[in-house]
């Protein structure tokens, strides 16, 4: 059976490098599809070694593509996918996933058998396109990057009430620290008060842009390091959960009273 | 004549703080129109010293809303609209925007004779609906917000590159600073880069949260400080602008090139 996972977050959270990490640390065992679904499409970059064509761009070209024009090996064979965007101010930012995944099934990519599939998807604005990878054909469990930092935390409960519209389950909160005072807690307190938990907590490191200017993973350019053993650790987490809700957000008025609680240090 | 005004930027930037607060200083002498395009639906919070219902919801009550369910009256008697949002999850969030103009324009708000409108529109997703504002039936020039955070500055570029597609102008740009170094001398090199300029350096400051927390702008609650100051500045800079341009956005390998140069302080 293939194991679906769509990792959500605000744009600029870190999804990309957990999940481009995350799929480095499967692909020592595991066969892996990574689909990037962000219009920054750059999931897969630190995988394959640089940018890959879009399957947006790739479909202006060319309508009937085939499947390796489409999904590139990358570090230890992992099969990468980027949906990419229309260009900026006409369509739809999130037609590009609708788009992508209807290509993907018509070219048979999902039949292949891969023991994982990761989505990338960016959850700033979960509309009817960037919501496609909550539907259960395409992910069974669904994981949200957050900070402590306001906007993350108010995307994430965005994200938690996509979920629950679509009935997708949750499988937990990965907080990635941009180094606010107290911010697994802060994280903890969101999670469970959304009905969660956090599967993983990711501290800051300097090794993650150092790798990323080698358009690498931390797994692949510092195997031995401590924040390598971090997205290690995340992978198996996240392999191994068997623990999935259907979230219960925050109303507007409810979430701004527990940020205001959470600045008040009463948590 | 009524100046239209559309402020982009990405979420949690500090668009709402600026165009409330240059709403603020206009109403003293003029007669404002403020229209909050974002499914976040704050933009109008420190004008009427509440959330307001949105467009969408009120639609979704009454078909025929009368002018006056739609359109409240803030500080300085600023008329306030939300477009607000769909559900997560289901819809599209940009159609927020375009229900919410084709709506105002049915009932005749944009026939009463402002002197000033402004958009206040949330620049992450540049797609057909977030774009609407930048049409020339809507605003004449568009102001982008941004920090000299990478996350920002893409979102800058990304909602130039709308603009230049759908042939707007572009009055400047707005630094809100983060408190990063050199700030905004990399906004500013932003701005050259993509042949527009810096109208405003907005400082971090206290005196933000501190109005927001009682739901009043810097203006009206703090109106002899600094703060308040740089923000009538921008508001009568903006006012006398007279030099508009058609950026010239950077591609994606410009972008990723100018930022590393940036980071090395190469500028
Ligand atoms: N744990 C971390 N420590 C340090 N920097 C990080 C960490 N996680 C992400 N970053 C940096 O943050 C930026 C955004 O990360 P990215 O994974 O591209 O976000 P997203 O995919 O959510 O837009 C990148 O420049 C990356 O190097
Ligand atoms: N100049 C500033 N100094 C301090 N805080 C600021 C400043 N500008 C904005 N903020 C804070 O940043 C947060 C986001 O600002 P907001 O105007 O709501 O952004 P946006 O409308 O772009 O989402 C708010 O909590 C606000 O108090
Ligand atoms: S469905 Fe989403 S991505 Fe598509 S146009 Fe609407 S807001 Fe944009
Ligand atoms: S569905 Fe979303 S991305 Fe598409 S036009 Fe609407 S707002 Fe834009
Ligand atoms: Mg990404
Ligand atoms: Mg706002």
């Amino acid at each position: 059976m293939t194991k679906k996972i769509a990792i959500y977050g605000k744009g600029g959270i870190g999804k990309s490098t957990i999940v481009a990490n995350i799929a480095a640390s499967y692909s020592q065992e595991y066969n892996v599809l990574v689909i990037g679904c962000d219009p920054k499409a750059d999931t897969t970059r630190t995988l394959y070694g640089s940018r890959i064509p879009t399957v947006l761009s790739i479909l202006r070209e060319n309508k009937e593509p085939h499947p390796e024009e489409v999904v590139y090996r990358g570090y230890n064979n992992i099969s990468c996918v980027e949906s990419g965007g229309p260009e900026p101010g006409v369509g739809c930012a999130g037609r590009g996933v609708i788009v992508a995944m209807n290509l993907l099934e018509r070219l048979g990519v999902f039949e292949e058998s891969f023991d994982i599939i990761i989505y990338d998807v960016l959850g700033d604005v979960v509309c009817g396109g960037f919501a496609v990878p909550l539907r259960e054909e395409f992910a069974d469990e669904v994981y949200i990057v957050t900070s402590g930092e306001y906007m993350s935390l108010y995307a994430a409960n965005n994200i938690a009430k996509g979920i629950k519209k679509l009935k997708s389950r949750l499988g937990g909160i990965i907080c990635n620290c941009k180094g606010i005072r107290d911010e697994a807690k802060i994280v903890g307190s969101f999670a469970e008060r959304i009905g969660s938990k956090v599967i993983g907590v990711i501290p800051r490191s300097e090794l993650v842009p150092k790798s990323e200017i080698e358009a690498m993973t931390v797994i692949e350019k510092f195997p031995n390091s401590k924040q390598a053993m971090v997205y290690h650790e995340l992978a198996g987490r996240i392999y191994e959960n068997k623990d999935f809700t259907v979230p219960e957000p925050l109303a507007m008025d409810e979430f701004e009273e527990f940020f205001k609680e959470l600045k008040n240090g009463s948590f």
